[in-house]
């Protein structure tokens, strides 16, 4: 596994290679440490035959030139993203939500483990704007997933650092591709159930789990609106000791609750089952549900369908992106936008007005 | 009432102003038909004075010239809507959304004249970007609405012709405030509960309310997901003759379901009534829950801070739609997105190259 840079050394698919890690070194200034190797810079070529030869080390560097914002850096490695680009895809996207406290480190490590031990490779990516690498985020704290993080087939990142969610996602949109290139067959992407991130990760993932906890009501405030409806299958976890009776009441009221859905697009009814991942009871239920999904939308053709709207939606979204990036990072238009908005609120000028003259002022610039 | 333009001369609102209809014309070629007077423009003033005077057919003009293409209706539309803003505002804009079937002309009518009855003055606005005036819309039908189409304290408009979904709902935003600044102090907003509109009309209501019908099934497949998570109220219609047992059971199913929910923003718990639209039961506890709402958020503070934040939106959702329109209508950036499409749906190219790509060009354009 490659958690944290530092370990490259240790890792048992390190061959050697020196390879320069991008922006994310620290300077360290201990000085019983052993000064690292000068590490050589690979050409885009050694970064994709490592990748298809399946190194975890070059792997691992070459998310770290996607999450790095230097502009030499994201050279390199959009070419590796486009030569890696046909060998992506074969693999099960699935993202993972679920408040604080719903137990997804633990999940994810018990789901992990599972499919390891069902011989599959697992890549764990996350997403989560607001973190900060140093400061610890959802992936952060690796005593969570103790098993996982040792694990022969499993590569786990944290979410790369703080930054637009548009440019965070896109980033582990890009470091999913490489995985799938670097034969991991199963692909999970984490995040909390709080904010915009859903939206973000529901676009680049084939099945949405939420993880829910029994009991219906402060326990849920956490979970944004509308995450429950992305949702094509809910885990009520925590399914153990005294909670059991509560857990499968929860399981029966959010089928019920489900079941006032109209169906997706997928034509998929989402599913609710339950499990502890801390006593590792259900887990096979939950994978089961999964495969049970994945049979279902390849079958009726929803798979492919939904992953080209992927694509496209990327396409214009990232269009989208660079098309405001140059409105609103011009510092003129920032401080006609402070004006405008405060005329808007005093009802000075409408809404509309307002956004008129904000775009002629542009276009003139 | 004014429900279509032909009626302008029948209305007893019609204070023998001769005004432009606008784009709306139809040219008749029916012989037997009188001539029509020939109409003189109205000046930025006496629209505004109009308006401010309650008169509807100017009120109507003034609509029509909103939802007018031509860039001088636009131009004089603008000014209008500029001079009516300060005295816009004071009204309860109210969504109502609901599938097809689901009784909503019925109910509008209902609750209209209840509300009409209780001295209060009622415009009905809708949103609906695939509907043609000619071919009849949801408002298109006016024997839906007998009594309500002939009521003095009514005014009710058909959905703006076709066009973007921005677009049309743009033309109904501005309609509320010339509406509020002719005196009404309620508005409807209706939509059909199937597409994207219901986001639109959500960000320019201060309540949504959604009309279901019993049943669990099938009734409920063509409500859009998410809508539901969008209401402050539920009205279950057609709670009468066999129908009531399953509709009391109905609000509770929907009640239990909204309880799964968290909170929205505004901290109010969506409720769910029971109603006959058609034996006119039960209307005015819809509208006693409108009310409820009304004193909560007005008490919490939310009220304000709702409509301060939808004039912010409309600010920037304008920006954004005339930052894309700029790129999207331009003859090059049409033909390259069609073959960079097709690259990135063939995987010959990632999203973001593609994305990269089609700015650049338009960069140089």
């Amino acid at each position: 596994m490659h958690y944290q840079h530092d370990h490259l050394e240790n890792d048992p698919h390190y061959k050697g290679l020196i390879v320069n890690e991008g922006v994310s070194d620290v300077p360290t200034i201990n000085p019983y440490r052993k000064p690292k190797r000068k590490r050589k810079h690979l050409s885009v070529e050694e970064y994709v035959q490592g990748i298809l030869n399946q190194e975890l080390s070059v792997l691992s560097q070459a998310v770290t030139l996607v999450e790095s914002a230097l502009p030499e850096h994201q050279k390199i490695a959009q070419q590796v993203i486009e030569k890696c680009l046909p060998y992506s895809g074969n693999s099960m996207r699935i993202g993972i939500t679920g408040v604080p406290g719903a137990g997804k480190s633990t999940f994810i490590e018990a789901l992990g483990m599972y499919l390891i031990h069902e011989g599959r490779k697992l890549a764990v990516l996350a997403i989560d704007p607001s973190s900060e690498r140093t400061k610890g985020s959802i992936l952060g704290d690796k005593t969570r997933m103790e098993e996982l993080s040792v694990a022969k087939n499993a590569f786990i990142r944290p979410s790369p650092s703080a930054g637009s969610l548009g440019g965070v996602a896109r980033k582990t949109r890009e470091s999913i591709i490489l995985c799938e290139a670097a034969g991991f067959d199963t692909i999970f992407v984490e995040t909390v159930g709080v904010g915009q991130s859903e939206t973000a990760v529901h676009s680049m993932v084939d099945f949405f789990l939420l993880i829910q906890l029994a009991g219906t009501g402060d326990e849920l405030q956490g979970i944004k609106r509308g995450i429950m409806e992305m949702a094509d299958g809910i885990a009520v976890n925590k399914c153990d000791g005294n909670n059991i009776e509560k857990s499968k009441l929860a399981r029966r009221q959010f089928k019920n609750a489900l079941h006032l859905f109209p169906l997706g697009k997928s034509g998929w009814s989402p599913d609710v089952v339950t499990c502890s991942a801390i006593e590792k009871n259900g887990i096979s239920d939950v994978w089961e549900m999964i495969t049970r999904f994945e049979s279902f939308v390849k079958e009726n053709g929803y798979f492919e369908l939904h992953r080209n709207q992927q694509s496209k939606y990327w396409m214009y979204e990232s269009i989208n992106e660079s098309l405001k990036a140059d409105f609103y990072h011009n510092e003129d238009i920032i401080q006609l936008l402070r004006q405008l908005e405060d005329q808007v609120l005093h009802k000075e000028i409408s809404s509309f007005m307002a956004a008129k003259k904000a775009v002629d002022t542009f276009r003139l610039l």
